[in-house]
């Protein structure tokens, strides 16, 4: 079989730097973003801007079961051909929603990126929405539901962003049973009638140029509509709490912050990083390395469409749950001060590098390629050579003003170590 | 800032196909392996041919617990130290432990790689387990295991396993709260020279060829021993239950298979994949597709040392257990039949294009290359051709053999839903 002959070994990366992403506006509306990469694999997508905070009170859960009923049927084909040809092309075609987004993807193996393009328009644009696939299928998701219960993390994760996030934006992805019991099949084609229209349909490509993307694409196009918008989210701050029987004690703690421009966002992401990225971050270090009060501690700064944040997340067990709030609030306290120079330093290591992986991750690149709709999307060059002029004093600055931000607490889990945390961390 | 030119875009994936990986028993016993591959990242790791089987009964716990203290010290550097390094290289180094291996890993951009398996060299050989962050580290393994705990569906795995395996091979992982707590860091000094010896230990790359990385290594090398091997474990067919206050009812299927060479092992993997692997899989479309009686369904082929088995999943409702498993079990009687020609032509499409996606993957290609120490790694070219020959009727006949083959089945969660599918399940 025949093998590649492996070049000279490179001694720089900078050899394998992506160029930057191609990005144009199609008349009819229809966004269309190539970021050209050469690789055994190619990945493409179809991104909707939208996702369960577009859904009014009664729609709770239509676009996450919107998103499952597209593989069950369209024009051309029923279920199980959709399946087969799923597999066909290697399995790799899934979807997700979002608070934000509603996304069909696909990573294949480079010579089937024009056919499963295809498949995901024909998914994306001509669902048929039959009866009798969406009684099966609710109860699919009833059962999807009950593991999403039964998972400790993801339900303290919910918990804290219904509770932090007080209208669609916080409310579950998945919705609740029994709003999806009365939601139609008529319902959801109507919601995907809403929902795909040209100007909020965005058709993403890891590989090929955006000329091939463009010359790829079937004559189907979505109906028109107008562009959808996201405001900035209703915020609650304060400590709220979540009792269950469990052994843990998660502590789940949001900052909200403002969109900036990439340059200044890459502050944040930085700043993330030092706070609770790797293993010598700030949090990590305060409350596992030199107390062992958790096994599981982490923060990163995280970006919606009108509002950013950064998210920290500590689970420990209810007897550690004082000590570890502790811990967690003088952490937070001291933070512009913890960063010095190396520690600044380590964390643009941390985010450098997470950009090199990406450029071998060709699904990474296509989910962020679904930021187009909102965001300018630098080249890889341009961020690495903006994240090596951040400065120290730029992350502390950054630091204080996060320390200033409205804030969110959600303690979750064993009731006796919520309690005892909740009243540490009602004096953060 | 540098951008790569892009070659013609390859209308054939050939182009990227792998060379085979070059591996060595170095004089004193070492395991060498690199996969030569150019990217923009390289991974390198050390493993160790042993893990939690080859504990004692005092020991239960040492060799994960061993894991994570190579992080809290070595002969040059202190816990402190080994983060800064760690971060210092992006993030990407960590371990894992499993039944039978104990594995260092890093995954670096490029340039780093020398550096990085320096580290990794140091952490393996050099480790010098301070009994206070031994006293701290146990604290972190108690709240990973209240983690573990709150988890419902790694309980359910760590309690089949158990009740499947009843030796060592199935005892958890992570050991027991009152066999740590009586571990002192001699004790797990004493382990790491019983385990890191030099027919034990095995370092791979990905990126560089087998004569960079002989060349790239330390003077230091682990101290002499014998190698060890790894028998079948002990197995326990039946039905087993495992009651808990959750909503969902797991049904857990092991079929224990012998290992054979590798172009036979592929039909099981075929066969792996046709049962249970993609969205047109037998007992997707059983279970899931035609019925809505579950989310999660899944079936795989796996193995380990001396040891192979067919591996089912199904998480679903307590109120759906008994149609679920009413349907597994006709799904599984009637598995030769469902295997036509399509079924297996679309499994093998699964398995091809897994390959692909793992020769993306740095991390993927080093995991496997710690199978050298009891097993051929053939070329993904040979892997290729030898897949494309796989005819419908051998696979047919593997699951003939697989329905003859001793099995062992958890049902757990929700106690009714248990009862309900372990009486169902017992006339499988």
């Amino acid at each position: 079989s025949p093998t590649r002959t492996l070049p000279k070994t490179p001694d720089r990366s900078d050899a394998f730097v992506l160029p930057p992403p191609q990005i144009k506006r199609r008349q009819d509306g229809v966004f269309l973003a190539a970021w050209p990469r050469r690789g055994a694999t190619a990945a493409v997508g179809v991104f909707v801007m939208g996702g369960s905070r577009d859904e009014s009170p009664e729609q709770a859960g239509a676009a996450h079961a919107l998103e499952h009923m597209l593989f069950k049927g369209t024009a051309r084909r029923d279920a199980r051909a959709i399946a087969e040809a799923i597999d066909q092309l290697g399995g790799g075609v899934d979807a997700w929603t979002s608070r934000e987004r509603i996304a069909l993807h696909a990573h294949v193996p480079w010579p089937d990126w024009q056919a499963a393009l295809a498949l995901l328009e024909e998914l994306a644009y001509a669902p048929s929405f039959p009866a009798q696939e969406w009684a099966r299928e609710r109860e699919v998701i009833f059962a999807e539901m009950a593991m999403v219960a039964d998972d400790f993390s993801e339900w303290a994760h919910d918990a804290h962003m219904q509770m932090s996030f007080p209208d669609a934006f916080g409310a579950p992805i998945l919705g609740r049973e029994a709003t999806l019991a009365r939601l139609s099949s008529e319902d959801l084609a109507a919601f995907h009638a809403q929902m795909f229209t040209a100007p909020n349909v965005l058709i993403a490509a890891v590989g090929p140029e955006l000329a091939a993307l463009e010359a790829a694409l079937s004559a189907d196009a979505p109906s028109s509509g107008s562009p959808r918008a996201h405001e900035a989210p209703a915020f609650a701050p304060g400590v709220h709490t979540a009792p269950r029987r469990v052994q843990q004690v998660a502590i789940l703690l949001t900052i909200l912050l403002p969109v900036r421009p990439w340059r200044e966002e890459l502050v944040d992401a930085v700043l993330g990083a030092a706070l609770g990225g790797g293993a010598s971050a700030w949090l990590f270090r305060r409350i596992r390395e030199e107390r062992g009060l958790a096994y599981s501690v982490h923060a990163q700064w995280t970006r919606w469409d009108a509002a950013a944040a950064a998210e920290i997340e500590v689970f420990t067990e209810a007897e550690k749950a004082k000590p570890c709030a502790e811990a967690l609030r003088e952490a937070l306290a001291t933070l512009p001060e913890a960063l010095d120079e190396a520690t600044v330093r380590l964390a643009k290591r941390q985010i450098e590098v997470g950009i090199w992986m990406a450029m071998e991750r060709p699904m990474r690149l296509l989910d962020r390629l679904a930021d187009a709709f909102v965001a300018e999307i630098p080249a890889p060059g341009a961020v690495l050579g903006a994240l090596r002029a951040i400065e120290p004093q730029a992350v502390r600055a950054r630091a204080e003003a996060w320390l200033e931000a409205p804030r969110a607490i959600t303690v979750a889990g064993h009731p006796r170590g919520v309690r005892e945390a909740a009243r540490v961390l009602a004096r953060l």
